[in-house]
Protein backbone atom coordinates (compact mmCIF):
# COMPACT_ATOMS: atom_id res chain seq x y z
CA UNK A 1 0.00 0.00 0.00
CA UNK A 2 1.46 3.63 -0.89
CA UNK A 3 1.19 6.37 1.10
CA UNK A 4 1.01 10.20 0.02
CA UNK A 5 2.71 12.11 2.75
CA UNK A 6 0.58 15.38 2.40
CA UNK A 7 1.59 18.20 4.71
CA UNK A 8 3.14 21.60 5.15
CA UNK A 9 6.32 19.69 6.27
CA UNK A 10 7.26 20.20 2.90
CA UNK A 11 8.00 24.25 4.03
CA UNK A 12 10.88 22.93 6.74
CA UNK A 13 14.49 23.20 6.98
CA UNK A 14 14.88 20.26 7.46
CA UNK A 15 11.75 19.12 5.27
CA UNK A 16 13.52 16.01 3.67
CA UNK A 17 14.81 14.46 6.98
CA UNK A 18 11.13 14.80 8.36
CA UNK A 19 9.73 13.07 5.39
CA UNK A 20 12.23 10.66 5.69
CA UNK A 21 11.06 10.04 8.91
CA UNK A 22 7.51 9.91 8.28
CA UNK A 23 9.02 6.99 4.99
CA UNK A 24 10.33 5.08 8.15
CA UNK A 25 7.39 4.95 10.43
CA UNK A 26 5.34 3.59 7.40
CA UNK A 27 7.97 1.02 6.44
CA UNK A 28 8.14 -0.44 10.07
CA UNK A 29 4.00 -0.79 9.38
CA UNK A 30 4.51 -2.59 5.81
CA UNK A 31 3.07 0.61 4.44
CA UNK A 32 5.13 2.27 1.89
CA UNK A 33 5.55 6.09 2.11
CA UNK A 34 5.32 8.18 -0.69
CA UNK A 35 6.72 12.22 0.42
CA UNK A 36 6.24 14.91 -2.22
CA UNK A 37 10.02 15.78 -2.08
CA UNK A 38 12.66 13.10 -1.56
CA UNK A 39 15.52 15.18 -2.48
CA UNK A 40 15.78 13.46 -6.05
CA UNK A 41 14.33 16.78 -8.11
CA UNK A 42 16.56 19.61 -8.84
CA UNK A 43 15.77 22.87 -6.90
CA UNK A 44 13.02 24.01 -8.75
CA UNK A 45 12.60 27.62 -10.06
CA UNK A 46 11.67 30.73 -8.75
CA UNK A 47 9.03 30.78 -11.23
CA UNK A 48 5.22 29.64 -12.26
CA UNK A 49 7.09 26.92 -14.76
CA UNK A 50 8.51 25.95 -11.25
CA UNK A 51 5.35 25.80 -9.60
CA UNK A 52 3.55 23.86 -12.00
CA UNK A 53 6.37 21.44 -12.21
CA UNK A 54 6.14 20.82 -8.52
CA UNK A 55 2.27 20.64 -8.62
CA UNK A 56 2.52 17.91 -11.69
CA UNK A 57 4.57 16.15 -10.05
CA UNK A 58 2.65 16.12 -6.94
CA UNK A 59 -0.59 15.15 -8.80
CA UNK A 60 0.98 11.92 -10.48
CA UNK A 61 2.26 11.17 -7.01
CA UNK A 62 -0.96 11.22 -5.76
CA UNK A 63 -2.50 9.05 -8.67
CA UNK A 64 -0.07 5.87 -7.60
CA UNK A 65 -0.85 6.31 -4.09
CA UNK A 66 -3.79 3.95 -2.49
CA UNK A 67 -4.31 6.71 0.76
CA UNK A 68 -3.03 9.93 1.95
CA UNK A 69 -2.47 10.60 5.26
CA UNK A 70 -2.69 14.63 5.61
CA UNK A 71 -0.88 16.64 8.36
CA UNK A 72 -4.26 19.10 9.29
CA UNK A 73 -2.26 21.01 11.74
CA UNK A 74 -3.23 24.80 11.35
CA UNK A 75 -0.67 26.81 9.32
CA UNK A 76 -0.19 30.39 9.49
CA UNK A 77 -3.94 30.98 10.66
CA UNK A 78 -6.69 29.08 12.26
CA UNK A 79 -6.72 26.46 8.88
CA UNK A 80 -4.66 23.77 7.63
CA UNK A 81 -2.55 24.44 4.60
CA UNK A 82 -4.34 25.21 1.68
CA UNK A 83 -1.98 23.27 -0.69
CA UNK A 84 -2.48 19.86 1.71
CA UNK A 85 -6.65 20.73 2.04
CA UNK A 86 -6.51 20.30 -2.00
CA UNK A 87 -4.45 16.95 -1.83
CA UNK A 88 -7.16 15.43 0.42
CA UNK A 89 -10.08 16.74 -1.89
CA UNK A 90 -7.96 15.24 -4.69
CA UNK A 91 -7.43 12.07 -3.31
CA UNK A 92 -11.41 11.79 -2.23
CA UNK A 93 -12.56 12.69 -5.49
CA UNK A 94 -10.24 9.38 -6.89
CA UNK A 95 -12.19 7.44 -3.89
CA UNK A 96 -9.09 6.87 -1.81
CA UNK A 97 -8.62 6.33 1.74
CA UNK A 98 -8.40 9.84 3.31
CA UNK A 99 -6.45 10.14 6.90
CA UNK A 100 -5.31 12.79 8.76
CA UNK A 101 -3.71 14.66 12.26
CA UNK A 102 -3.40 17.95 13.54
CA UNK A 103 -0.92 18.34 16.23
CA UNK A 104 -3.20 20.97 17.89
CA UNK A 105 -5.97 20.02 19.84
CA UNK A 106 -8.44 22.63 19.53
CA UNK A 107 -11.80 22.88 17.41
CA UNK A 108 -12.21 24.96 14.67
CA UNK A 109 -14.48 27.45 16.32
CA UNK A 110 -12.01 27.78 19.28
CA UNK A 111 -9.19 28.76 17.09
CA UNK A 112 -11.37 30.74 14.71
CA UNK A 113 -12.69 32.41 17.94
CA UNK A 114 -9.42 33.23 19.68
CA UNK A 115 -7.60 34.43 16.47
CA UNK A 116 -10.16 36.17 14.52
CA UNK A 117 -12.20 37.69 16.91
CA UNK A 118 -15.13 35.22 16.94
CA UNK A 119 -18.04 36.63 19.10
CA UNK A 120 -21.55 34.74 19.90
CA UNK A 121 -24.45 36.31 17.78
CA UNK A 122 -28.09 35.57 17.76
CA UNK A 123 -27.32 33.27 14.77
CA UNK A 124 -24.29 31.56 16.28
CA UNK A 125 -20.62 32.13 16.43
CA UNK A 126 -19.45 35.04 13.27
CA UNK A 127 -16.24 37.17 13.13
CA UNK A 128 -15.99 40.63 12.79
CA UNK A 129 -17.16 40.56 9.12
CA UNK A 130 -20.29 39.14 10.15
CA UNK A 131 -19.41 35.29 8.37
CA UNK A 132 -20.39 32.03 10.11
CA UNK A 133 -17.83 30.03 12.07
CA UNK A 134 -18.38 26.39 11.50
CA UNK A 135 -19.44 25.31 14.59
CA UNK A 136 -19.85 21.22 14.20
CA UNK A 137 -17.71 20.31 16.84
CA UNK A 138 -15.06 19.54 14.37
CA UNK A 139 -11.29 20.33 13.78
CA UNK A 140 -11.35 22.15 10.95
CA UNK A 141 -14.08 22.82 7.50
CA UNK A 142 -16.05 20.51 7.45
CA UNK A 143 -15.12 19.16 3.73
CA UNK A 144 -12.03 18.54 4.95
CA UNK A 145 -12.85 16.78 7.99
CA UNK A 146 -15.87 15.02 6.16
CA UNK A 147 -13.16 13.34 3.81
CA UNK A 148 -11.78 11.47 6.73
CA UNK A 149 -15.14 10.28 8.59
CA UNK A 150 -16.22 9.29 5.12
CA UNK A 151 -12.80 7.29 4.94
CA UNK A 152 -14.13 5.39 8.04
CA UNK A 153 -11.72 6.76 10.61
CA UNK A 154 -11.02 10.39 12.73
CA UNK A 155 -9.05 13.03 12.34
CA UNK A 156 -6.15 12.45 15.55
CA UNK A 157 -5.83 15.76 17.25
CA UNK A 158 -3.08 16.19 20.19
CA UNK A 159 -1.33 19.58 21.19
CA UNK A 160 2.58 19.41 21.51
CA UNK A 161 4.64 22.18 21.73
CA UNK A 162 4.67 25.11 19.97
CA UNK A 163 8.44 24.63 18.92
CA UNK A 164 7.39 21.12 18.02
CA UNK A 165 4.09 21.30 16.37
CA UNK A 166 5.26 21.21 12.97
CA UNK A 167 8.50 18.24 13.64
CA UNK A 168 6.43 16.37 16.60
CA UNK A 169 5.36 12.74 14.30
CA UNK A 170 3.32 11.06 17.67
CA UNK A 171 0.11 11.62 15.77
CA UNK A 172 1.64 10.95 12.79
CA UNK A 173 2.32 7.46 13.51
CA UNK A 174 -0.61 6.99 15.63
CA UNK A 175 -2.56 7.61 12.21
CA UNK A 176 -0.14 5.63 10.41
CA UNK A 177 -0.91 2.27 12.95
CA UNK A 178 -4.82 3.56 11.95
CA UNK A 179 -3.91 2.81 8.62
CA UNK A 180 -2.46 -0.44 9.18
CA UNK A 181 -5.85 -1.29 11.36
CA UNK A 182 -8.07 0.08 7.91
CA UNK A 183 -5.56 -2.16 5.64
CA UNK A 184 -5.77 -5.19 8.34
CA UNK A 185 -9.39 -5.31 8.42
CA UNK A 186 -9.54 -4.94 4.73
CA UNK A 187 -11.17 -1.39 5.01
CA UNK A 188 -8.33 -0.04 2.56
CA UNK A 189 -8.18 -2.54 -0.15
CA UNK A 190 -6.07 -0.22 -2.71
CA UNK A 191 -7.11 2.11 -5.59
CA UNK A 192 -10.63 1.30 -4.51
CA UNK A 193 -13.56 3.85 -4.74
CA UNK A 194 -15.02 4.98 -1.94
CA UNK A 195 -18.47 6.93 -3.03
CA UNK B 1 -22.27 23.32 -18.85
CA UNK B 2 -23.20 22.82 -14.99
CA UNK B 3 -20.92 25.74 -12.78
CA UNK B 4 -19.86 24.75 -9.38
CA UNK B 5 -19.77 27.71 -7.41
CA UNK B 6 -17.04 27.19 -4.46
CA UNK B 7 -16.32 29.94 -1.89
CA UNK B 8 -16.31 31.02 1.61
CA UNK B 9 -19.25 33.14 0.86
CA UNK B 10 -21.59 30.41 2.10
CA UNK B 11 -20.53 31.59 5.56
CA UNK B 12 -21.99 35.26 4.63
CA UNK B 13 -25.29 36.36 6.62
CA UNK B 14 -26.70 37.07 3.44
CA UNK B 15 -25.15 34.02 1.37
CA UNK B 16 -28.03 32.93 -0.39
CA UNK B 17 -28.37 36.14 -2.16
CA UNK B 18 -25.42 36.40 -3.02
CA UNK B 19 -25.52 32.70 -4.58
CA UNK B 20 -28.15 34.00 -6.54
CA UNK B 21 -26.86 36.57 -8.19
CA UNK B 22 -23.75 34.43 -9.02
CA UNK B 23 -26.18 32.22 -10.75
CA UNK B 24 -27.57 34.75 -12.42
CA UNK B 25 -24.15 36.12 -13.84
CA UNK B 26 -23.77 32.28 -15.04
CA UNK B 27 -27.23 32.73 -16.85
CA UNK B 28 -26.30 35.58 -18.60
CA UNK B 29 -23.33 33.75 -20.23
CA UNK B 30 -25.42 30.61 -20.91
CA UNK B 31 -23.91 28.94 -18.02
CA UNK B 32 -25.58 26.90 -15.13
CA UNK B 33 -24.37 27.80 -11.72
CA UNK B 34 -24.90 25.53 -9.48
CA UNK B 35 -24.40 26.75 -5.76
CA UNK B 36 -23.32 24.37 -2.51
CA UNK B 37 -26.73 25.71 -1.11
CA UNK B 38 -29.43 27.67 -2.01
CA UNK B 39 -31.94 27.45 0.60
CA UNK B 40 -33.54 24.14 -0.16
CA UNK B 41 -31.60 22.37 2.19
CA UNK B 42 -33.14 22.51 5.98
CA UNK B 43 -30.75 23.80 8.46
CA UNK B 44 -27.86 21.62 9.32
CA UNK B 45 -28.11 20.14 12.76
CA UNK B 46 -24.90 21.41 14.81
CA UNK B 47 -23.36 18.12 14.96
CA UNK B 48 -20.39 15.91 13.09
CA UNK B 49 -23.81 14.23 11.34
CA UNK B 50 -25.24 17.55 10.23
CA UNK B 51 -21.51 18.57 8.83
CA UNK B 52 -21.54 15.26 6.59
CA UNK B 53 -24.57 15.05 5.25
CA UNK B 54 -23.45 18.93 3.89
CA UNK B 55 -19.99 17.42 2.70
CA UNK B 56 -21.86 14.53 0.88
CA UNK B 57 -23.93 16.77 -0.82
CA UNK B 58 -21.40 19.38 -1.80
CA UNK B 59 -19.19 16.51 -3.57
CA UNK B 60 -22.22 15.15 -4.98
CA UNK B 61 -23.34 18.49 -6.44
CA UNK B 62 -19.95 18.50 -7.88
CA UNK B 63 -19.65 14.90 -9.60
CA UNK B 64 -22.39 16.34 -11.39
CA UNK B 65 -20.53 19.57 -12.54
CA UNK B 66 -18.86 20.28 -15.31
CA UNK B 67 -16.37 23.36 -13.89
CA UNK B 68 -15.47 25.13 -11.48
CA UNK B 69 -15.44 28.49 -10.51
CA UNK B 70 -13.43 29.11 -7.30
CA UNK B 71 -13.01 32.30 -4.90
CA UNK B 72 -9.67 32.21 -3.92
CA UNK B 73 -10.31 35.52 -2.08
CA UNK B 74 -8.24 35.45 1.48
CA UNK B 75 -9.98 33.74 4.43
CA UNK B 76 -9.01 34.42 7.74
CA UNK B 77 -5.40 34.59 6.79
CA UNK B 78 -2.94 35.00 4.42
CA UNK B 79 -4.63 31.97 2.17
CA UNK B 80 -8.06 30.95 0.50
CA UNK B 81 -10.71 29.05 2.27
CA UNK B 82 -9.36 25.13 2.75
CA UNK B 83 -12.91 23.90 2.23
CA UNK B 84 -12.65 25.70 -1.24
CA UNK B 85 -9.42 24.27 -1.62
CA UNK B 86 -10.17 21.23 -1.24
CA UNK B 87 -13.26 21.17 -3.21
CA UNK B 88 -10.32 22.52 -6.37
CA UNK B 89 -8.37 19.66 -5.48
CA UNK B 90 -11.54 17.65 -5.94
CA UNK B 91 -12.69 18.81 -9.59
CA UNK B 92 -9.19 18.92 -10.51
CA UNK B 93 -8.77 14.87 -10.20
CA UNK B 94 -11.80 14.50 -11.67
CA UNK B 95 -10.24 15.88 -14.60
CA UNK B 96 -12.76 18.73 -14.42
CA UNK B 97 -11.15 22.45 -15.42
CA UNK B 98 -10.81 24.74 -11.92
CA UNK B 99 -11.16 28.41 -12.60
CA UNK B 100 -10.45 30.80 -9.70
CA UNK B 101 -10.57 34.27 -8.37
CA UNK B 102 -9.45 36.42 -6.08
CA UNK B 103 -10.90 40.23 -4.83
CA UNK B 104 -6.71 40.67 -3.30
CA UNK B 105 -4.45 41.31 -6.13
CA UNK B 106 -1.52 41.04 -3.70
CA UNK B 107 0.45 37.57 -4.45
CA UNK B 108 1.10 35.18 -1.70
CA UNK B 109 4.20 35.97 -1.00
CA UNK B 110 3.48 39.93 0.22
CA UNK B 111 0.32 38.85 1.99
CA UNK B 112 2.79 35.97 4.08
CA UNK B 113 5.67 38.51 4.96
CA UNK B 114 3.01 41.29 6.02
CA UNK B 115 0.76 38.82 8.10
CA UNK B 116 3.05 36.39 9.75
CA UNK B 117 6.58 38.60 10.48
CA UNK B 118 8.16 37.33 6.97
CA UNK B 119 11.90 37.58 7.07
CA UNK B 120 14.32 37.45 4.10
CA UNK B 121 16.99 34.57 4.91
CA UNK B 122 20.03 33.32 3.06
CA UNK B 123 17.62 30.40 1.26
CA UNK B 124 14.36 32.72 0.89
CA UNK B 125 12.23 34.20 2.60
CA UNK B 126 10.91 32.10 5.80
CA UNK B 127 8.24 32.77 8.52
CA UNK B 128 9.03 32.65 12.68
CA UNK B 129 9.44 29.27 12.80
CA UNK B 130 12.19 28.97 9.45
CA UNK B 131 9.46 27.80 7.21
CA UNK B 132 9.78 28.91 3.84
CA UNK B 133 7.26 30.84 2.30
CA UNK B 134 6.73 30.32 -1.42
CA UNK B 135 8.36 32.71 -3.47
CA UNK B 136 6.74 31.60 -7.16
CA UNK B 137 4.76 34.95 -8.05
CA UNK B 138 1.31 33.11 -7.17
CA UNK B 139 -1.48 34.51 -5.75
CA UNK B 140 -2.23 31.32 -3.50
CA UNK B 141 -0.49 27.96 -2.30
CA UNK B 142 0.78 26.22 -6.15
CA UNK B 143 -1.20 22.81 -6.25
CA UNK B 144 -4.18 25.66 -6.16
CA UNK B 145 -2.94 28.01 -8.54
CA UNK B 146 -1.39 25.31 -10.37
CA UNK B 147 -4.94 23.18 -11.09
CA UNK B 148 -6.32 27.15 -12.52
CA UNK B 149 -2.36 26.97 -14.87
CA UNK B 150 -3.32 23.06 -15.81
CA UNK B 151 -6.65 24.62 -16.83
CA UNK B 152 -5.34 26.64 -19.16
CA UNK B 153 -6.84 29.97 -17.41
CA UNK B 154 -5.13 32.48 -15.13
CA UNK B 155 -6.19 33.18 -11.49
CA UNK B 156 -7.92 36.54 -12.01
CA UNK B 157 -7.16 38.60 -9.16
CA UNK B 158 -8.52 42.30 -8.21
CA UNK B 159 -8.45 44.39 -5.02
CA UNK B 160 -11.67 45.48 -3.58
CA UNK B 161 -13.03 47.61 -0.66
CA UNK B 162 -11.96 45.47 2.39
CA UNK B 163 -15.91 46.12 3.39
CA UNK B 164 -16.96 44.18 -0.02
CA UNK B 165 -14.12 41.33 -0.67
CA UNK B 166 -16.75 38.53 0.10
CA UNK B 167 -19.48 40.63 -2.14
CA UNK B 168 -17.89 42.12 -4.64
CA UNK B 169 -18.89 39.96 -8.28
CA UNK B 170 -16.56 41.77 -10.37
CA UNK B 171 -13.53 39.32 -10.63
CA UNK B 172 -16.10 36.66 -10.45
CA UNK B 173 -17.85 37.68 -13.50
CA UNK B 174 -14.94 38.02 -15.08
CA UNK B 175 -14.12 34.22 -13.96
CA UNK B 176 -17.64 33.54 -16.04
CA UNK B 177 -16.70 35.44 -18.64
CA UNK B 178 -13.48 33.59 -18.91
CA UNK B 179 -15.10 30.07 -18.65
CA UNK B 180 -17.77 31.13 -21.26
CA UNK B 181 -14.80 31.76 -23.55
CA UNK B 182 -13.17 28.36 -22.75
CA UNK B 183 -16.74 26.79 -23.75
CA UNK B 184 -16.49 28.65 -26.90
CA UNK B 185 -13.16 27.99 -27.99
CA UNK B 186 -13.84 24.16 -27.25
CA UNK B 187 -11.12 24.18 -24.25
CA UNK B 188 -13.91 23.08 -21.88
CA UNK B 189 -16.15 20.21 -23.51
CA UNK B 190 -17.80 19.25 -20.54
CA UNK B 191 -17.11 16.30 -18.00
CA UNK B 192 -13.55 15.25 -19.97
CA UNK B 193 -10.58 14.60 -18.16
CA UNK B 194 -7.43 16.71 -18.25
CA UNK B 195 -4.54 15.24 -17.20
Amino acid sequence: MRVYLAGPEVFLPNALAVLEEKVRICRAHKLQGVPPIDGSQPAPSPTREGALAISRNNEELMRGCDLVIANMTPFRGPSMDVGTAFEMGFMRALGRTVLGYSNVDDGLLERTVALCQGARSPTGWTDPLGMTIEDFGLGDNLMVDGAVLTSKSEVIRQTTDDAARFIDLTAFARCVEEAARLVDTGTIRGRHSIR
